[in-house]
This record gives structure tokens, C-alpha cells and sequence, in this order.
């Protein structure tokens, strides 16, 4: 019935008859004549309708916005001057023949081109703003990256294996989404915060290559661009070592992106490790298109008389880094009060710099009030080692390790970003994919002083670290890996711990004693004593992933029917009050709440 | 480092190195020398280790059953007389060169080849479970059900769109799974049922085609094959007659026989409709295999004086069906007896029969005691209308419509399948697909005093049906489709309803009043006032096909980690107890339940 979609309507159709089908995204009179754009999935096309088509033009002049109709026409050339340029069907257009309103239309709550609302009307009357092109591109592209994603998997021999939804509660970590049980008196199942443990197991039970597209459930509170169910790309393959399961799934990001978006990413993607990367750009999800970084000098620091900076130098909690900006000397004075408010946020308490009028006149060619206090040996070795020259602007941190990385790193993409980093060549477009490696196992946590899992406590430690464990667990290296790709992590994954003894020094490094291990884990540690494979795997976050290849500012303008920031559809008012006889059902009661009315 | 999998060692490698990961499926010493069948996903290959090779003897000689462990070896022709010709590499054995143990495993608490293992055992220790070749093949093939699905559905410009897990609950049907908010005090999310509004809310917002394989839950007395959480194929599409809609499903499920299964579906499968299907069969998802059929009788016994047959022949919600067995005649009395108490199941308060000794002879011929109150007329016209020849057995049905259909349309299955029923060609192997279409739109209940929906309350009448919506809704049919495969119904569908103020008469023909219909559906009949377009789906149950065309006799054998019947978990022991703590942060408390501590 349908010729093709009213966006495919091309020169290739010219003087064929089409029936279309789709909605009025427009309609003007203009001189006697009826223009319609139609618009349907594929974008739009221009139906003329005219008045000598007495039949047509009578049900034309009834058409308002948004009306759902069937068309068909003869395709001709625009006449000329009035191609688009910006229609795949702009060349062209349909001369109506016949028109059939199959739905009309009441007035819409917005124009579907204003690109001005605010996200409580477009998440209220979502149905309409999906179906702004915007939203619709972004649809059909997170389709796309899904199953590109399934054919590469599938061609290596990856299977999509179902995991439970109604799955145990491990508290620890986020917090769980509980399910009460009806038959289970008093008991409640786990929306699951990810696969991991079903995957180790299905690794186990032999199916060697395992994916999944699935959804994954944690109840925190929702920061600007979360939600409270996402979608994992989750992977996990037997055998492999780290550098195998590397190459296969940035082998996937590369194929997705050049199906998807025709965009070539790098043969290989490059690899740093943890450290390096905290240590350059103070943070483990480094913008790569940022071309700024730290220049370590906590050592020429240690003996200068100004105590901002000799007293991170010599604290080995602390350090002081040099972050050169190439031509900053230029930089307004506004600018640079703007980023000292900026780091502050981060906990910095100042943001100290250094214009280098004079690279060679040290002290006399470099700008700044602590120059003073810097004796002339550590200014000239910090010259060298920041390569700054004239026209250079350096700014410091000098704090505990996690505020200078902090601030400086997000300082470090800032400028990147700002328009001045802009016009002074310090940004560079495009997608700079890497590899973040050898992640530590375990993170210190002051509050409770104790050790917790970096990555998750199913983590194999890096070959020759299993001994750091009880040793010195601070020091231990992990087979984890992230892909990062413009500042953001868009993937991670470790190889696991395949040896039932290995996992349970780990356990116990994480202060989980033996009972605890059991209750929650038991089920894995059992698995692990029947001839485990080695194994490991990768998560992607497609939401996010999705997200910056569309270009969209939210995770939510790439997810059709997506909760608020009180975790609420606007749509379809959820979550809402539910019937007494429900809860009666499921050996619960409302605490300290009124009960109110089912919505 | 992986040459293969192992179970695809074969003459391609002979003479060849091959490396092959996998578990100790067995081992046996045979003179001197030491057999080893490895296993992975694929298959089993043998590996024989000679004493020659002392290192590779020694590690051999420790290995046990599940040891997961690499070999490399010399693939060669086995000796002849030890081919296999039941496994893929039987023609070839590995000649060990080198061993490694990558992981050794405790005793496994049974055989993986034992058949008779209890459910409970089996899904206690699902990962092991998991491992046997049955469990392997099930998840695999299931995985390739749902891949050839994508990939049919891809082409044709359906598009997954992923919606809600965490929905607003709108208490009908079946009992919701029930999530409690944190943000949103005494509110609570429900778990989808399916995802009916929300695809047709993406086909208002011009999605066009939609499919998605999404978890659905319902929290129902789990009968012996229900999962709480369930898998669907959810398709819907615009702008297609319900005909062209069945087109493309049934090319799905051909496509999908052809190629994951090698069988080929009839080019077009048959339609009937639900009024015939009940007439013939008395089930509206005949198994066709089974060739036998109901004759209708009813007009036939209204004067006899068997007031078993006259009674119900003379009450318009009773009908009286003759179901002719041919050969039957030869049907053992026990197995006649045996099924008299299976029609009892269903209610039928006995089963009369004839044999029919000699066909032309009436009524002398025909064995009854039931014969002497049927007149010689009514007998004349039944062995003629029944197609009754010598030999044959005729069972009757008399009783309330609903009765006979379920008492002799279960009979009639029961017959086919049986040994008798095979035997005498009574049962045909192989697919046999099936249309059930134009089915009521309502159903009375008699309970209730009301009308329900036979299929959903979205569903489209037929044309020309609509006038009944409101004066005779028992009369009205349905633009409403089951696909039914071997007696089960694999899928169903609908065109539903466009337009507000049709689907506004369906809520009212429903007893649904204008504020409960905008409570529970506002946004839905929001929806459709903007040009929603005609659209129509259909959802298929993947656990149930794949079940079937694994040969499998549960749905719990093509799911990787299933329920129970009360609804647990055996492997991680979902649900459990959890802390007060997080009941207190979800505004719940448990009711006339004992709080026990979480596991």
C-alpha cells in the first residue's frame, strides 16, 4: 500500500505515483494553492494540493497539525528556487491526487519545532515530543548501535542469555529496588543493579561467550543525567586473557560507530594506566580532545618558601601540578576569576598562576605575586619542565591528591571546552577513544577505615599482586580496564576471580568475613569450585554511550518513556498510590504514611 | 589460542596441532593409556593421553570429572572399530601433546548424564545443571530463536524500542508485581504486565514499526508451566490491514523454523475462524496434528428419547457433538473406561459411545446400550453426517456448550496422542501452524454479571461490528488473532482501536465508567485524540516456542536461571528476608509476618 516512507520520496520516484502515510507537520496556503509537509519517521515531504482537485482541496483545507492522513500523488521537480536542500526529499514533490484523513487531530499542546520547552511539558505529553525528529533520530540511532552491538557479538560467537529480574538483595553498594513477595510471606526479591554474578556463573556452567542488552535497576538519588532503570551492554567470555577481551570490545565500539555513524575510530585504541592517567590529567576518564595537561612538581616544590605550595610538596597524601595554557597569558582577567570560583567547588582554596611574559627573564619575564616566593632554580626547572613560553599562562594546585585532581582536572577541561580554549587550538574535535588500565583493587575509605572493592569485589588482581592482598592491600593492581571516550566512561570490565581461594582473600581484604561471604555469595563460591573457567568481561552504559553519539545533552532525550529527577513518568503518573487489597496481598503495610486512594 | 571449540574437532584437522579449552566430561584408563572425553559448548572430543608422554600422563592421571582444563594435541584418525558416529568429532581423536589444569573441581554432587535427576536437584545446582548438553543446546537455540527474530524483523524496519520496567500499576487482569518507592513515599511502581500501551503509544508517536524481546511479570498461582517473569516478542505496526499484519508474523515464525530449526513452515498457514474452531474442535487453538474432528449433532437429537442427548439438543447454550474415532471399534474397554474418568476432569458427566459393527446395518449393526433410545432416523443421519464406516467408534458429548467443548476437545487430543491414536494414523508428526481469527470481543461472565475482554480492551472490532459495542456486545467480533502451533498458542494479537470515541464505547460496553477508563488509561485516550494512525500488533511467547521446538517438557529447560512453582529461586535463594533498615527507607512494614533477619 505504502510506496515508501514520505522522507524517502526522492528524484528516483520522479513522475511515479506514491501513497503515503503520515502526519501534518504543516500547511500553508500560498496563492491559491495547498502545501502540506507530511512527516513520518523518515523526515518529510511537500504535498501539493490544487484547487483544481475539487475532491482533495476540500478535505486539504480541513487539514490541521498533526492530522494523521493518506496521500497519494504524482512525483515531480520542485519548480526551480524552491528546492530544500535540507529534505532528502527536497527536490521533489507530490502532487495530490487523492487525500484520506485517517485520524484527525485536536490542537497540540506545542509546535513539534519549538525547541524551547521545558522538560516538564515534553516528559507530560511525551507521545507528541517523540515525535519531534529529534526524538526520532535518536530512537532509530540507539536502535541501530543495539544491533550493530548483536551482529559483532553474534559473529564472534557471543549468545544473549537471559538473566533473572527477581533476583536476591545484596545490600551493599547502591540501593536495591525491592520486589515484596505475594507466596513468600515477609520476603522480597532485588531488581537486579547488574548481571555480574549471573554472568560469572553462566561462564561457569561452559557457555563461553555471553551478552546481553538488559535493564539494570539502582535506587540512588537521581543526579542530573541518571535514571532508575538503564540499559547495560553486558558481556562476559571464557579464556580469554585482558589484552584479548580488550581487542574484542573496542573491536565492537569501532564497528558501532562506523555502521551507526560512519565515524573511523582508531585501529587501536590506546592504553594508559590508572596511575598515568591520574597523575596527567588527574582523573580516569581523561578528555582526550583537551590538549592540556599536568606537569608534576611536587618535587621542585619541596624547599621554596611559599607554603602553599612547600607543604603539599612535602606531604606524600599531597602534590602540586603545573597545568600550562598555551597563549593563557592572553586570558581576561574575568576569566581567570571565574575559574578560581570554578576549582573552589572542587575544594581547592585557591587557584594560583603564573603569566610567562618572558619564558628567558626569570624571575623578571614571569607574572605573578608568588614568584617572590619561589626561589630562582625551582622557576627556571619548572619552565623546562612545563615547556611554557612566551605567551604561556600556568596555573598550580597544591592540595591533597584528590582536590588538586580533582579541581585541576576538571579545570583542565573547562578551559579545554570554553571558547578560549576554543580559538587557541587547546581542543580538538572529534572522538578520542582510550583505554584506562591497571585500576588499584581497592580504595581506601576513611570514613570506615576500611579497604572497599575499586571496581567490585569480583576482581582478579594483576599476576604477581595475589600476595599485596593480605600484604599490603593499598598496592595491589587489578585486571580492570575502562574505555573511555571523550571524558566519559563508557565501558568497564575486569577479568574475575576464577579460584575459589583467590576470591576469598579478597573477601577478607574487604573485611567480609567468611559467614557474611556465604550468605551473600555462597552461590558463586560454590560455582567456583567446580572447574571455573578463567574468565572476564565488559559493561557498556548505552544510554550514555547513545547519548553522545546523537549529540543530545540527556540520557533522557534517548530514552522513550524516561522518569524524572523524583524518578516519576509524567506520562502515565508512576509511581502512584496503589489499593489497600494490593498491599494486603503482599504482607505489607504504608509506615508513618497516610494511606491515600489508588490513583 | 583457541583452535576450535572442542566439539568441533574433526577430519578438517587431521594431522593438525589443535589447542581446545573445556571440562573432564569423563576419564577412563584403558590399557595403560588414558581416554579423556573433553567437553565445552559444542561437544565432546577425545583425548588420549599416551604414558609416553610422562609429564602429560602425570598431570592426567589427577584429573577427575569437571576439571577445566586446556590440551593441546595431534588430531588423528581413530582406530577402526572406536568411531563415534553420534558425536560431531567422532571420526578423530586428540593425541595429547601437553596439559593444563586451569581450574580442578570438587566431586560434583551427580553425573552430568544423569537423566532422572528431581527438579529441586536440578535447579539447587543450575550452574552445573547448566552444563549438561540438553541445557546447552536449549539456551543456544533459544538464543538463535531470538536472533533470527532481530534479524527478520530488522529487514523488514521494526525497530526495538525499549520501554519501562518500572510502570504505573492498573490493578485488572492479572496481579501486578508491586515496587515501592523511596522518593515518592506510600507510592509504589508495578513490574509490566506487557508493554500493550506503551507500543501503542509509539505507534501514535510515529515509530511506524516497533518490536521488542522484554521481560513481562505477573504475579499468578504459578501452574505447572507459568514463570513469574516471562519473555515476549512484542511487535506492533501502523497502517496494515490485519491481513497484511499476519503476513509478516507468519513469515517471522517460517523464518525462524528455516533457519534455527531446518523445518519448513507452509507457505501460507491456514486461517479459521474462532466460531469454527470451536465447532470442529472445541478449543480455539486446535492442535492439527490430531485428525479428528466433532461432527455437530444437536439438530439431529432434538426428538430422540434419550433425554441425555434431547435435553441439551433442545437448550441453546448446550450442544451435543459426535466425535468419531475410526478404527476405534478396536479400542480396548479399559482404555474407553480410562477415558470416561478424563472427561470427568472437565466436567462432563459420562461419556457415551457406539461402535459401529456394521455401518449399513441400523440399527443392529451399532453396539450401545444408548442405541435402543435414538431412533432409527436420527441413527441413520448420524452415521452418515459422522462419515462412519465399519469399525469405527463414535464418542458423544451432551452438555453445557462450554463442557463438550472442553471435556471432547480435550478427548480429542488425548486419542490422537495416545498409542492407539498413533497407531491408526489417527496422528500426523510435524508443525502444524494455524490462524484463529475473528474472535468475540467480549466474553460474559457469568460470575460478575458483565462483560470482559476476550483479548484486551485496546482490540479493534470488525468492521461493521461496531453498532454492537452497544446493542448486542455478545455479537461483536474482533479484529483479533491468535497463531496457534501444535495445540498451544504461540502468539496473538490485534488491531486495536484508533480512534478516542470507539475505544470510549469499548470501555463503556465494559462497564469501564469515563473517570475510571481516564484514571487507569487517561493517557492512553489522550494519546489517541493527536492523529494516532491505525495500528495493529501481535506478541509471541518465546519461552513456549522455543519449549516446543526444543522438544523440551518445560519452559524452566529453555531458562537459564527459573523460578519455582512457590515462586523461588533455589540456586542465589530469591526471594529472601532483608533488613528493617531498608523496609524503613521504602515507608513499608511487614504485616502479621514475624520480621526474621535478612539472609
Amino acid at each position: 500500500m505504502r510506496t515508501c516512507y514520505t522522507g524517502e520520496v526522492s528524484r528516483g520516484h520522479l513522475d511515479q505515483t506514491v501513497s503515503l502515510f503520515g502526519w501534518v507537520h504543516r500547511r500553508r496556503d500560498h496563492g491559491g494553492v495547498i502545501f502540506i509537509d507530511l512527516r513520518d519517521r523518515a523526515g518529510l515531504a511537500q504535498i501539493v494540493v490544487d484547487p483544481d482537485n475539487v475532491q482533495a482541496f476540500e478535505i486539504a483545507e480541513k487539514l490541521r497539525n498533526e492530522f494523521c492522513i493518506r496521500v497519494s500523488g504524482l512525483v515531480r521537480l520542485r519548480p526551480e528556487g524552491t528546492v530544500n536542500p535540507e529534505l532528502a526529499s527536497g527536490e521533489v514533490e507530490v502532487l495530490c491526487r487523492e487525500i484520506e484523513i485517517l485520524n484527525p487531530s485536536v490542537t497540540p499542546p506545542f509546535q513539534l519545532d519549538d525547541d524551547n520547552l521545558s522538560e516538564t511539558t515534553r516528559l507530560t505529553h511525551r507521545v507528541l515530543d517523540l515525535r519531534r525528529p529529534f526524538m526520532q533520530r535518536n530512537l532509530m540511532l540507539r536502535y541501530r548501535v543495539a544491533m550493530e552491538v548483536r551482529k559483532y557479538l553474534d559473529q564472534l560467537g557471543f549468545i544473549d542469555i537471559e538473566t533473572p529480574m527477581l533476583t536476591k538483595s545484596t545490600p551493599e553498594g547502591a540501593r536495591d529496588y525491592l520486589v515484596p513477595s505475594r507466596v513468600n510471606a515477609g520476603q522480597f526479591y532485588a531488581l537486579p543493579q547488574s548481571p555480574q554474578l549471573f554472568k560469572q556463573m553462566l561462564m561457569v556452567s561452559g557457555f563461553d561467550r555471553y551478552y546481553q542488552i538488559t535493564k539494570c535497576f539502582r535506587d540512588e538519588d537521581l543526579r542530573a543525567d541518571r535514571q532508575p532503570e538503564f540499559t547495560q551492554i553486558d558481556c562476559e567470555t571464557s579464556f580469554l586473557s585482558e589484552v584479548e577481551i580488550r581487542e574484542i570490545f573496542e573491536g565492537m565500539i569501532r564497528h558501532v560507530f562506523g555502521v551507526a555513524q560512519q565515524v573511523e575510530l582508531p585501529a587501536q585504541f590506546p592504553t594508559m594506566t590508572w596511575d598515568e592517567a591520574m597523575r596527567r590529567y588527574g582523573s580516569d576518564k581523561p578528555d582526550l580532545r583537551v590538549k592540556l595537561e599536568f606537569t608534576d612538581i611536587s618535587d621542585l616544590m619541596r624547599d621554596v618558601e611559599f607554603k602553599v605550595f612547600s607543604a603539599p610538596a612535602n606531604d606524600p597524601a599531597s602534590r602540586v601540578v603545573a597545568l600550562r595554557v598555551p597563549g593563557g597569558a592572553a586570558m581576561p582577567r574575568s576569566e581567570i576569576d571565574a575559574y578560581t570560583k570554578f576549582v573552589s567547588i572542587y575544594g581547592a582554596k585557591g587557584l594560583a598562576y603564573i603569566k610567562v611574559n618572558q619564558a628567558a627573564a626569570i624571575p623578571d619575564g614571569l607574572q605573578s605575586p608568588i614568584v617572590k616566593n619561589i626561589h630562582v632554580d625551582a622557576l627556571r626547572q619548572l619552565i623546562e619542565r612545563t615547556g611554557a613560553v612566551d605567551g604561556d599562562l600556568i596555573f598550580f594546585g597544591a592540595d591533597k591528591t584528590k582536590v588538586v585532581n580533582d579541581a585541576m582536572g576538571a579545570l583542565r577541561v573547562k578551559i579545554g571546552h570554553s571558547d578560549f580554549g576554543k580559538q587557541h587550538g587547546l581542543f580538538e574535535k572529534g572522538w578520542k577513544p582510550l583505554w584506562v588500565i591497571d585500576f588499584p583493587m581497592f580504595e581506601y575509605d576513611e570514613e570506615e577505615g576500611r579497604y572497599t572493592a575499586a571496581h567490585h569485589p569480583f576482581t582478579s588482581p594483576k599476576d604477581g599482586h595475589e600476595d599485596y592482598l593480605e600484604s599490603d592491600p593499598g598496592r595491589a593492581l587489578a585486571k580492570a580496564y575502562d574505555m573511555v571516550l571523550n571524558g566519559w566512561e563508557v565501558g568497564g570490565g575486569s577479568v574475575r576471580i576464577h579460584r575459589a581461594d583467590v576470591q576469598s582473600k579478597v573477601f577478607r581484604a574487604l573485611n567480609i568475613d567468611a559467614e557474611e561471604a556465604r550468605n551473600k555469595f555462597g552461590f558463586l563460591l560454590d560455582a567456583l569450585q567446580y572447574g571455573a573457567p578463567p574468565h572476564g568481561g565488559v559493561a557498556f552504559g548505552l544510554d550514555r554511550l547513545v547519548t553522545m553519539m546523537a549529540g543530545a545533552d540527556s540520557i533522557r532525550d534517548v530514552i522513550a518513556f524516561p522518569k524524572t529527577q523524583r524518578a516519576q513518568c509524567l506520562l502515565t503518573q508512576a509511581p502512584s498510590f496503589v489499593d489497600e487489597k494490593q498491599l494486603r496481598e503482599l504482607h505489607i503495610r504504608l509506615r508513618n504514611v497516610e494511606a491515600k486512594p489508588a490513583a
